[in-house]
């Protein structure tokens, strides 16, 4: 069945290659790549640690689109594996690793930019540092703007210390796609492994969108364009009482001008909530118009059938318009005529 | 208008008087009540700290009668202000708080048991004392079950320490009542303090529920009898990913027998969410039949009005019927014949 062209907003890539620990091997968590049969399969290691089989898929236009087609999807924008984001190295060699993997995307794109957008990385550890990097982001690296841990190195992004990152994404337009990343609640749950990634990651991700509204950043930078993975985890019920508190004390003693719902209708959220009942509460309570289709392409836990999804989810109010491809362009920044996501795929 | 009795399973008490700390002032932590005009104003001391302002409606059976007849109200579950668990303060005066706390409101629901059912505190600091001291809430002091926080000192409810406990609440038919007490995310948001009422409490319960679903208390404990302050917090956007990760493991490699939304259904939810669109998801996706009315009488983020908050999302589907007494009753282990909760209250 034809359909508008989909525009997947959250889809991972790891280079095939990673550049060697510039001090030669005492950077314990320094991410590398090792191939058995790359096609099938390779590991990738942080440091010594093995942490994620991956294959092809994360690095390979052509193998991508494969996929995509098979899946209708007619645009990727691609982002780093979330651990790649390295908030937990020295500012220079993150500065390092971020720019080969924002080099790597750029080149992704540019093999195929009728199907690919970029999401880089800048090294959020030194707030400073990130802001002058991501002044280039577009131009260096062809990128339309850059993928943010849930939080860095243990600060939700609402921390003042961000804003100098927060001024430059605004002036150069670029889209902030936020994924969770290391969640602060995993201390917590030692005791209960299963619950860091079922559990932690959703949480981690709701907090930081919360930060974000309740430490005004939108208030500051309100020409921001912020995204979150995971339909912003959390969020939702957070909101609710965050509403209510803010009705109840009069804007919390007037420190929010705007009511937090006011704010949270102003992020995009992806749609890999994995219950249409659930989307359908984010595309008509939370966000109306701002729902992209999200899939975690090519990892365990991602959407099937992405199409079949929101066929089932288009049956509610307020999410079938604009989750195609109009709230992804909104979000990314770009426009109906830019190269990718033009072209109808059929399955 | 008419409407079918109400009970309110959230509703706090602190009484009047507290027992002196039995070291003479050692324990940092012991609460007391001190009183300026009582009827309208005290102060609530966590040892030398002012924790809240109170006043009669904490303690008062004819008071809190006034303000239910005005809502509407037939009767509450009366649980102790959650501070008063004091699962920080060590065991044996722990023991001696907790049978203070648990007279008091075991008096409250003895002097008007057509408006009252009580809801203790045991000691979990130490599991196998509270399990023990459990045993004799209904006979010693005619509680119907026992308030429990969402961490007991860090560790979360599904932790197999607590078995015990767990053990005797479910031969002894006793209700659970799990409140957001001291969330762990506090450490966390130092720098965000707004977000510790607003977002810490309701992740915190989530968390809470998530690790008893995943760490099969459930499956320990068939008859347990669980009821979620807030709606079980931020459990729905976790749960719809844990029940998707479920089925995409073989049932997490065969570790849970039935998948985390079978379990979630069997839990109870109190209605304080501030969202009629997100009660109806629960009420509908959740736990169709198992939410209640809570309020957090006599509270600041109290639920207003509750009953035309309820004849508001009575116009959605699965929320009307068994939310005025029905699931109250099924949760608190009391039949229709019991003696509190008959009578339609008009405001």
């Amino acid at each position: 069945m034809a359909h508008p062209p989909l525009i997947d907003v959250h889809s991972h890539v790891v280079p095939q290659e990673l550049p060697a620990d510039p001090t030669g091997g005492a950077i314990g968590a320094w991410p590398s790549v090792v191939c058995e049969a790359c096609r099938t399969k390779a590991q990738v290691f942080m440091g010594k640690r093995p942490f994620r089989e991956i294959d092809d898929r994360s690095w390979s236009p052509t193998r991508r689109i494969e996929d995509m087609d098979q899946d209708g999807v007619a645009a990727q924008a691609l982002s780093p594996m979330p651990e790649l984001l390295s908030y937990w190295l020295d500012p220079n060699p993150a500065l390092e690793l971020a720019r080969h993997v924002n080099g790597a995307i750029g080149q992704m794109v540019a093999a195929r930019p009728d199907r690919f957008f970029g999401l880089g990385t800048v090294p959020l550890q030194d707030p400073e540092l990130a802001a002058k990097e991501a002044r280039d982001l577009k131009t260096r690296f062809g990128l339309t703007g850059v993928e943010v841990g849930s939080n860095v190195a243990g600060a939700y992004l609402g921390d003042v210390r961000f804003d100098p990152f927060f001024a430059v994404c605004e002036a150069e337009g670029l889209a902030i796609f936020v994924h969770s990343l290391h969640p602060l609640q995993a201390r917590d749950l030692s005791r209960h492994p299963m619950l860091v990634p079922f559990a932690g990651f959703t949480v981690d991700t709701g907090l930081c969108a919360a930060s974000l509204i309740m430490d005004g950043v939108l208030e500051r930078f309100p020409g921001l364009r912020i995204g979150f993975s995971h339909g912003g985890g959390v969020l939702a019920p957070l909101l609710h009482r965050m509403e209510f508190g803010w009705g109840s004390t009069n804007g919390f003693e007037g420190k929010l001008p705007q009511s937090p719902k006011a704010y949270a209708r102003r992020f995009f959220y992806d749609s890999l909530v994995y219950d249409e009942a659930y989307l359908e509460h984010l595309a008509t309570q939370i966000a109306p118009g701002q729902i992209c289709l999200g899939t975690d392409y090519p990892y365990l836990i991602q959407q099937p059938d992405p199409r079949a999804f929101i066929e089932g989810g288009a049956a509610r109010t307020g999410v079938s318009d604009t989750i195609w491809n109009d709230a992804a362009r909104r979000f990314l920044g770009v426009s109906e005529t830019a190269s990718a996501g033009r072209e109808v795929n059929h399955g």
